[in-house]
């Protein structure tokens, strides 16, 4: 058993290698991002020189910050995942698939997964929905994903999170196949995510989606102070790692974190992804920051058409005034975060189909 | 062949899920940190609140830091270590292996692979090393490596670092199947290490031999600053994710810092990996913080009986004058490294045997 056990892993390893070695195209490259992390490694990673310079913040000139137009910067990135996936269905004949596995009826994940299913129609992308009773057992959901693991016209699978609480989120996920985990969630991602050397399938979409934001605002990462405030699995955790592989110096904090505001006031980038809104007041932030708020809590407000409006971690009118840039809730984060979605699936299909 | 590899990776999944499933008895436990990492993982963790108090952190009454006295603290752990060897091989007639892989002539590793052996023998494990040439090829190193994955009697291997130049140490890590794999390098273990619920297999052994000793040293972790000086995939990486787990709020630094030593004055512990003797100075240090030392710089000093002393990354002669504990070098991280990679031997043998 453990005989046969090492040579499936190896197999395993082997053939994740080689999908993570397939050459990539630099003239289709959508993002600007670089479209490999090893190539961030750099050959002088460990070498220490002494640098005690101080810190060099561009302060804003006039007291409000840039607006990051994180919807913008979606539909420029959407509107070249849309000529791929022409390009590969006039090429190949084929169009890559997305699968989304929605259970229960929260009205917040109903509203997501629609946005993510319209997101595929605008770039040509087919979609697939099972939507499941909240009283599903773990052996439903699993025979859910299972379906759409053994599907070939499936390129990306994604499980609407959070799972009802009687259910275990850490076995739905595991059993999506490495291969279409467009979400990243895998432990082995998030290990080749961690590691120097290591190149994840996929890039989890919230932090890919924040790099990228980064990156077109000409912010520098590489040596920067960047605070990230929550260490969820989906966002603050990978998003410090994505951070790290950029060179950025790191720090997490969280709910045990004391006197959070001391850590925050040295950022020059600030992620907050807590889930609490207006946690991150004008006070928490360096003159001259970049703020990411990924910060989407649901309130309600009967004014608006879904019946909530979403609101970020971030005290946006204090932060307007200290901050060089900020990301708004809504229109910052999110629609990147479904853009990178749609590209992971993109890549899924390159990747398996060999279509550079 | 996409879908013979999706149940391979289930199978593996499932496989490893069950070994980590596995009970663990308390009444054996030989280390006083956790067994479980999930057993850190707690319901409220992502529950906000304002906590904005200042930092209490133990100033010293007098200028001399408490010595950490890992050799000491490894020993009362190997004692341990090999009554559990000789439990073990009582009741089921069984010795836990641990096979060592050496490439080349380093006269350093040679040493340290000595003293592995070393310490095997004084726990009663049985140890086997294959020494190959420098100039043995990817296929060699990965030979030997596919032998001991089959054998049996081996429950961990260990390719001692650095490989020669022109071998690829990821492909050859990532050969060593991940029931042995006691060095927890595997990208795999990593991610299972980063995710909260996530258990690796086995947790690399400098940062649990860190952890063992701040935690027998009365040292509190949870809420305070810890920064760690280094981000290497087997100390710095590691340390930051187990010190997190362990919900401090951590900071890495690296050679792209700009003024470290800004960041390492509020750190109440002080970790560093960076391999730079002298790197951190006494400035550095925040009165009354913990600095654990893991570096290990060979110095030549004929005096010596090998030819060359260790030397750690922290001027000592500083340090002690204001930190609160202090581990030396040598003495204080590297005993502890050899005792963690013997306990995961043996808790590898106790895994596949199921031997509570």
């Amino acid at each position: 058993m453990m005989g046969l056990m090492r040579v499936k892993w190896q197999n395993c390893v082997r053939k994740i290698r080689f999908l993570q070695t397939r050459p990539q195209s630099s003239s289709n490259q959508i993002l600007i991002s670089p479209s490999s992390l090893t190539s961030l490694d750099l050959p002088n990673d460990d070498t220490w020189t002494c640098n005690s310079s101080s810190q060099t913040t561009l302060i804003p000139t006039v007291n409000t910050a840039k607006v990051i137009d994180g919807k913008l910067i979606s539909m420029e990135i959407k509107s070249k995942i849309a000529s791929e996936v022409t390009r590969m269905k006039k090429c190949l004949g084929i169009v890559p698939g997305l699968a989304v596995i929605l259970v229960g009826q929260r009205k917040d994940s109903q509203i997501y997964v629609r946005n993510k299913i319209l997101a595929c129609d605008q770039v040509g992308l087919n979609s697939f929905v099972t939507e499941l009773p909240t009283d599903s057992t773990q052996a439903d959901v699993c025979k859910a994903v299972m379906k759409f693991n053994k599907d070939p016209s499936i390129h990306g699978i994604l499980v609407q999170l959070p799972l009802p609480q009687h259910l275990d989120e850490e076995e739905v996920l595991g059993s999506v196949c490495i291969e279409k985990d467009v979400d990243g969630f895998n432990p082995l991602n998030i290990g080749n995510l961690a590691i120097r050397g290591g190149e994840p399938l996929f890039t989890p979409c919230t932090p890919k989606g924040c790099i990228e934001l980064l990156i077109r605002s000409g912010v520098k990462i590489m040596g920067k102070n960047a605070v990230v405030i929550g260490r969820s699995n989906i966002v603050g955790l990978p998003t410090s790692l994505l951070l790290q592989r950029h060179h950025a110096t790191v720090t997490i904090i969280h709910a045990f974190t004391e006197n959070p505001q001391k850590i925050t006031c040295d950022a020059d980038i600030l992620v907050s992804a807590a889930g609490v809104p207006n946690l991150v007041r004008g006070k928490w932030i360096k003159p001259g920051a970049t703020v990411i708020d990924v910060g989407t809590s649901p309130v309600e407000d009967l004014s608006c058409e879904d019946g909530y409006r979403l609101m970020g971690d971030v005290c946006y009118e204090e932060a307007v005034t200290v901050a060089a840039a900020i990301t708004p809730v809504p229109g910052g984060v999110g629609p990147m975060t479904v853009a990178m979605l749609l590209l992971n699936t993109l890549d899924s299909a390159k990747r398996v189909l060999n279509f550079i």
